[in-house]
C-alpha cells in the first residue's frame, strides 16, 4: 500500500508539530500577558501568589531533580543509558507541562479578576480560558514533542530501520513514561495534599481561632490556599493527563511492536505511527477548539466550555478517520484466523472518545443538580445523613463509570484486538489539549474570585467570577472523572502491553499465586487512599501550626499593619506534601518489584489487575462523592433548605470538608498509583524475566522478548567481565 | 491404610453428632428458660419484644417460604429434584439457625437484666452467654446435621458407593448451600436494614421531634429497635456464619471430588470426609468452650470471652490433628510430580484457624482503644475530621485483613493444593459454635441494658449491663471482621471449587473478556453497598412516618396512658427491609447468570475474582470504620475530650450514626453477596457448560464435569421427549 508508506515516512517529523504547538502556546501566553493586570492592590496580590507558586515550584524542582538523578542512575545500571536518558526526558517534559500550567494560571487569575470588573461575561470568561489554553496546549504539545522526538531519535527514518530498533525503542519509551509518572505522582498527589492542607489550614485557624473571615489577606495561609488551588488542579492535573497521554501512546507502541495480530513490517510501522499521528491530530483539534472559543459568544459559561470540547472531539475523529484510512492496516490473527477490518483502529479510537464523553455525562448525573438537591435535602437531617447520601452517590457512580470503560475495552478489542485497547486509550486522550484547557479554567476562575474578594472589587465583579467558578466546578468534576476513566483505560492498555510484552501464554486466575497477587494488588489502593487522607490531615496541622506561630509572634499581622509571611506558609505546606509522598511512592514502585521478583510475573499481572479494579472504583467513588457534596453546599448557598447559615448548610459544609481530600487528594492519587505500578512493571519486564523465579516464562514465540532478555543477559555479562577483568 | 477406611466408615453417622449438639442446645435453652424473668414490668417488656421478634420472624418466614418454593420449582426444572430438595433443606436449616438465635436472645435479654440486679458480674455474664450459646450451638449443630445428612443420603455407606455417586452428591450440596445463602441474604442484610432503620427511626423522631429520651417506652419504635438488635446481630450473623460454614464444607467436598491432586478412591473418600469430621470436632470443641465458661470466674468479661474462644480453637486443633493423622492422606499431583505431606490438610486447617485469630487481633488494633482515642481526639476538630479519621482507619485496616487471608491461602495451597485452600476455610469456620456464641452475647447484653433502662432497675444494674455491652461491642467488632475474613476465605475456596469443577485449563487474565468480567465483578459490591446504604435511609424514613402517625393520631401515647402499637412499627420495618432485598438479591443471582451465559465461564471466573476482592475490602473498610466510630463515641462517653454533650461528643455521634449502616448493613451485605455469587456460579456449572458460548470449554481430563453435562443434556433430552411425545 503506497499511501501507508508515505504517511509513515512523516512519523519522524511529527515532533515538529509539537514544537509548533508550543509556539501557539507561547503566542497565547504573550497575548495573555499583555492584558491589563488590574490596579496596584491586585498586582500586589498577584505578585504574592506568583512568588508563592514559584517557591512551590522551586522546592518541587529541587526535590524532584535529586530524585530523578538518583532514579536515572539506578536505571542506568539496571537498564542502560537509553532508558535512563528517556527517563530524564520524560520527567523534564512532565515537569514542564505541570509548571507551564501553574505559571499561566497565576498570571491569568489577576487578569480574569480585572476583566470581571467590566459588565458582561465574555472578557473574563475568555481571559480565564486563555490561561487554561496555555496549560492545555502545553500538555498536548509536550506529549507530542516528547513521544515524537523519542520516535525520531529511537527509530529514525523507517527506510533505514532494522528490526532490532523496535526493541531498543520499547526500552526507551517505557523509561520516558516512568519519568513522567514519577513527576505526576508528586505534582498530582503532592499538589493535592498541598492544596487541601493550605485550604483546611487557612479555614480552621482563620475562622475558628483568629476570628477573621475566609480569603482574608491577614491570614498567612490565604495566599498559600490560592497557590494551592493552582498547584493541585493545574500542575497536578496537567502532569496526570500528560502522563496518561504519553503512557497510552507508549502502550499502543509496545503492543504494536509485540502483538501477534500485527504481522509484517508495514503493519508494525503503521501501528507504531498511528498513536503519534492521533496525538498530532488531537493537538490540531485542540488548537482549533481554543480559537473557536474566541468566536462563540456564550451566555452560559459551562455550556460554552462543553460545546468547545465536543467540537474538538468531532474534529479529532474526522482527522483520525483520514489517518487510519491512509495508513491502510491489514490486521489479522494468524493463530485464530481472525481478520480485522482495516478501519478497526479507528473504531477503537472512536470507542475511547465516546467513552470519555459518556463518563462525563454519567458524572454530571451523579454530581449535577439532581444529586445536589438530594444531598441538600438529606442535609436537613444533619451531617450524618449528608455524609451517607454523598457516600451512597459516590459508590453508585463508580459502577456505571467502570461499565463504560468495560464497554470501550470490549468494543476496541472486538475492532482490533489488544492493539485496539491501547488505541482506545489514545482516542480518549488525544484531545488532552482542550480537556486540560477546560480543566485549568476552574482554578483560574477560583483564584480570580479570591482576588476580587481580597481586592474589594465589588459585588458585580464578584458575581461574574462566581458564575465562572460554578462553571469551572461543574466541568472540573466531569474532567476529574474523565481523568480517572483515562487512567483506567490507560492501565488496561499498559496491562495489555505488559501481557503482550512478557509474552506469557496466560495469567491464570485459577493459580493461587496469581490470586494472591490479585488480592494484594486490590488492597494497595485502599492503603494508599488511607495514607493520602492521613497525609492531608497531617500537612493541614503543620500549616495551622505555622499560621498560629506567625499570628501569635507578630500582633501586627492581625491588625493589618504587618504583612504575614505567606512564603513561609507555602514552604511548610510544600515540605510536608513532599514528605508525605515518600510512602505512597515507595509502595507504588516497591510492590511490583517485590511481587514480580518474589511471586513471579504472573502474580505481578494479577496484582496489576487487582490494583486497577479497586483503584478505579475507589477513585470514582471518592471523586464523585466529593464533587456531589461540593455541589450540594453550593446549592444550599443559593438559598434553599434554609440557605446559608442554616442547620442544613452547616451539615453540607461537613460533607464538603470531607469531600475535599476525597476529590482532590485521595481520589486522584489512585490515577497515578495504578499507572505508575503498570509502568514500573512494564519497564522491569526484561529484569524480571532474567530472575530464577521467572525462568523460562517468556513465551518462546515472542521473539522480541527473548531477544531483550538475551541482550540484557549479555549486557550484564559484559559488565561483569569488564568489572572483573 | 486400614485406619483410614475405619474412620471414613463413620462419616455416614456424623449427622447424629449434629443431633446430639441440638440436644445440648435444648438443654441450655431449658436451663435458661428456668432462670427468673424479673418483675412484672420486665416480663411485660420482654413479652412485647418477643411478640415483635415473632412478628418479624413470621413475616420473614412467609416471604422466604414463598421465595424458596418458587426457587425450588425453578431448580427442579433446571437441575432436577435432588438439587431442589437440597435447596429447600439448606433454606430450612439456615432459617432454623437464624430463628433459634433470635428466640433465645429475646428470652435471655430479660433474664440477663434480672441477673444484673444482683451484685457481681458472673450471673448476668453467664446468663447472656447461655443465650449466646443457644444461638451458637444451634448454628454449629445444624451445620453438621445438614451437611452430614446430605452425605448420608447422597453418598450412603462408602462400601456400596459407586463412582457415579460423587457427581450426584456435588449437585446436591451446591443446592443446599444456595438455599442457606438465600436465607442468609434476607436474614443478614434484611435484618441489618431492619435493625438500623428502627434504630434511626426511634432516635430521630423520639429525640428530635417528640422530645422524649432514648429507649423510652412511649416511643412506638423503641421496642422495634430492641427487636432489631437481635434480628440483625443474632439471626443475621447466625445465618451468615451458618452459610459460610456449610459453604466451606461444600467447597472442600467439591474440590475433594474433582481436584487432580487427590488421586484414588480412598483419598477422595478421606478428602470428602475430612470437612465433616472437622465440623464435628469444632462442635465438640465449642460445647466444651460453652461449659468452660461456667467454670472460669472472670473479672473482665471481654477477656473471659476471648479466652474461651481460644481454648475452643486449641481443642479443635488437637482433635483435627488426630483426625487428619487417622485418615492417612496420600496426596500428590501426577502432572507436576509434586507430593504433599500427609499432614498437609491439617496444616491448611491450622492456617485457617490462625488467620481467624490474626484477623481478630488486627481488628482489635484498628477499632480498639488506641484507634478510639485517635478518632476521639480528631472529633475535637468537628464532625468532618471525625469522619475522615474513621474512614482512614477503616481503609487502613482492610489491607492487613486481606494480607492475612492471602497468607492463609498461600500456606494452605503450599500444604495441600487447591484442596488445602478449601480446608483452610473449614479450619477457620469449624469452631463456628463458640464464635457465634460470643457474638450473640453482644445484642443480648445490649437488650438487657434497654430493659434495665425501661424497667428503671437502678444505676447498679445499669453499670453491670453497660460493662457487658462494652465487652459485647469489642468482641462484636472482632467477630464481624472474622465473618468477613471467613466469607473471603470461603469465597476463595468456592472459587477454587468453581475452577476445579468447570475444569478450565485456566482463567486467563490476559484475555480482555476475562478482564471485562473482573471489572464488572469488582463494580458489583460498590453498587450493592450504595443500595444498602440507601435502603437503610429509606426504611428509616418509613419507620419515622409510622412513629409520627401513631403519635399524632393518639395523644395518649405521649402522655403515657395508651400503649403505642409497637407491632405496627415492627411490621413496617420488616416489610421495608424485605422489599429492599429484591434488587441486591436479583443482582447477586442475575449477574453470574448473565455473565456466565453471555461472556462465558472464564469471564464469570474473572467476575467472581473481581467481586471477591472489592467485596472483602469494602466490607472490612465499612465494618471497621463503623466499629471505630462506635468505640470513639463510647470513649468520649467516659468523660474525655469534653465528655458527653461536648462538641467532640456531638461530632463523635455523627461518626457513629454514619457507622451504623456501614458496620451493620452495608458491610455485612458484602459477605453474603460474594458467597452467593460464587454459589450460584457453582450450581450453574452444568447448565453453563451446556450453552453454545461455553461449548467445549470443560477440560476433557476432568471426567466428572463432562459426565454431569452429559447427564444434564440427557435429562433435558428425556424431558423434551416426554413433553413432546
Amino acid at each position: 500500500m503506497g499511501a501507508a508508506v508515505d504517511l509513515t515516512l512523516l512519523t519522524d517529523w511529527l515532533w515538529i508539530l509539537g514544537l509548533l504547538g508550543l509556539g501557539v502556546t507561547w503566542l497565547i501566553w504573550e497575548q495573555l500577558r499583555k492584558l491589563p493586570p488590574g490596579n496596584e492592590v491586585m498586582r500586589g496580590l498577584a505578585a504574592q501568589i506568583q512568588s508563592g507558586a514559584l517557591a512551590f515550584a522551586r522546592r518541587v524542582a529541587v526535590v524532584m531533580g535529586a530524585f530523578v538523578l538518583v532514579a536515572a542512575a539506578l536505571l542506568f545500571v539496571v537498564a542502560g543509558y537509553r532508558t535512563a536518558t528517556a527517563f530524564v526526558g520524560g520527567a523534564l517534559c512532565s515537569l514542564a507541562a505541570a509548571f507551564c500550567g501553574l505559571f499561566a494560571a497565576v498570571r491569568a487569575n489577576v487578569r480574569t479578576a480585572e476583566a470581571a470588573r467590566y459588565p458582561g461575561h465574555p472578557a473574563a470568561l475568555r481571559t480565564a480560558f486563555s490561561g487554561g489554553a496555555v496549560a492545555g496546549l502545553a500538555v498536548a504539545s509536550l506529549a507530542l514533542l516528547g513521544t515524537g522526538l523519542l520516535y525520531f531519535l529511537g527509530i529514525g527514518r523507517p527506510d533505514v530501520v532494522e528490526e532490532m530498533r523496535f526493541r531498543e525503542f520499547a526500552e526507551i519509551v517505557s523509561g520516558f513514561a516512568m519519568g513522567a509518572s514519577s513527576i505526576a505522582l508528586f505534582a498530582r498527589v503532592g499538589g493535592g495534599i498541598f492544596a487541601k492542607a493550605t485550604d483546611m489550614g487557612a479555614d480552621l485557624v482563620g475562622k475558628a481561632e483568629a476570628d477573621i473571615p475566609g480569603d482574608d489577606p491577614r491570614n498567612p495561609a490565604t495566599l498559600a490556599d490560592l497557590v494551592g488551588d493552582c498547584a493541585g488542579d493545574t500542575a497536578g492535573m496537567g502532569a496526570d493527563l500528560f502522563e496518561s497521554c504519553a503512557a497510552a501512546v507508549i502502550a499502543a507502541i509496545a503492543v504494536g511492536m509485540t502483538e501477534r495480530t500485527l504481522v509484517g513490517y508495514e503493519n508494525r510501522m503503521a501501528a507504531v505511527a498511528l498513536p503519534l499521528f492521533a496525538v498530532a491530530a488531537g493537538l490540531v483539534a485542540s488548537v482549533a477548539g481554543v480559537y473557536l472559543m474566541r468566536v462563540v459568544k456564550p451566555d452560559r459559561p459551562a455550556a460554552a466550555l462543553r460545546s468547545v470540547q465536543l467540537a474538538s472531539a468531532g474534529l479529532f475523529l474526522l482527522l483520525a478517520f483520514g489517518i487510519v484510512y491512509a495508513l491502510g492496516f491489514d490486521l489479522g490473527d494468524e493463530e485464530t484466523g481472525r481478520v480485522y477490518h482495516y478501519l478497526g483502529p479507528f473504531v477503537a479510537m472512536l470507542a475511547g472518545t465516546l467513552a470519555g464523553i459518556a463518563v462525563g455525562a454519567v458524572t454530571a448525573l451523579f454530581t449535577g443538580p439532581r444529586a445536589a438537591r438530594r444531598i441538600a435535602e438529606a442535609s436537613a437531617g444533619g451531617p450524618a445523613s449528608t455524609v451517607l447520601a454523598g457516600i451512597s452517590a459516590g459508590l453508585q457512580s463508580s459502577t456505571p463509570v467502570l461499565l463504560i470503560v468495560c464497554a470501550a475495552v470490549g468494543a476496541a478489542y472486538a475492532a482490533s484486538g489488544l492493539y485496539g485497547i491501547a488505541m482506545a486509550a489514545v482516542g480518549m486522550l488525544a484531545t488532552v489539549g482542550i480537556t486540560m484547557t477546560v480543566h485549568a479554567f476552574g482554578p483560574i476562575a477560583d483564584n480570580a474570585g479570591g482576588i476580587v474578594q481580597l481586592g474589594h472589587l465589588g459585588p458585580d465583579a464578584r458575581r461574574v467570577t462566581e458564575g465562572l467558578h460554578t462553571a469551572g466546578k461543574e466541568t472540573g468534576a466531569v474532567i476529574t472523572a474523565f481523568s480517572i476513566a483515562a487512567a483506567a483505560l490507560t492501565s488496561v492498555a499498559l496491562y495489555a502491553a505488559y501481557a503482550s510484552w512478557v509474552g506469557l501464554a496466560g495469567i491464570n486466575l485459577v493459580d493461587p499465586v496469581v490470586v494472591i497477587g490479585f488480592l494484594v494488588g486490590g488492597a494497595i489502593p485502599f492503603a494508599v487512599a488511607a495514607l493520602t487522607i492521613t497525609s492531608v490531615t497531617k500537612a493541614a496541622r503543620a500549616v495551622m501550626a505555622e499560621v498560629r506561630r506567625q499570628i501569635s509572634g507578630e500582633p501586627g499581622i492581625l491588625q493589618g499593619t504587618v504583612a504575614p509571611d505567606s512564603a513561609a506558609a507555602v514552604d511548610v505546606a510544600t515540605r510536608h506534601a513532599l514528605r508525605e509522598m515518600v510512602v505512597p511512592g515507595v509502595l507504588a514502585v516497591g510492590a511490583p518489584v517485590l511481587v514480580g521478583a518474589g511471586l513471579g510475573v504472573e502474580a505481578l499481572g494479577g496484582m496489576l489487575a487487582g490494583a486497577t479494579v479497586t483503584g478505579v472504583l475507589l477513585a470514582t467513588f471518592m471523586a464523585n462523592a466529593g464533587s456531589a457534596w461540593d455541589m450540594a453546599r453550593q446549592y444550599i448557598d443559593t438559598g434553599v433548605v434554609g440557605g446559608r447559615g442554616g442547620a442544613a448548610h452547616q451539615a453540607a459544609i461537613v460533607g464538603d470538608t470531607i469531600g475535599d481530600p476525597f476529590k482532590d487528594a485521595a481520589g486522584p492519587s489512585m490515577n497515578i498509583l495504578i499507572k505508575l505500578m503498570s509502568l514500573v512493571s512494564l519497564a522491569l519486564v526484561p529484569w524480571l524475566l532474567s530472575l530464577p523465579v521467572n525462568q523460562g516464562k517468556g513465551a518462546p514465540a515472542r521473539e522480541p522478548v527473548l531477544s531483550m532478555l538475551d541482550a540484557l543477559v549479555q549486557a550484564v555479562g559484559h559488565a561483569a567481565t569488564a568489572l572483573l577483568g
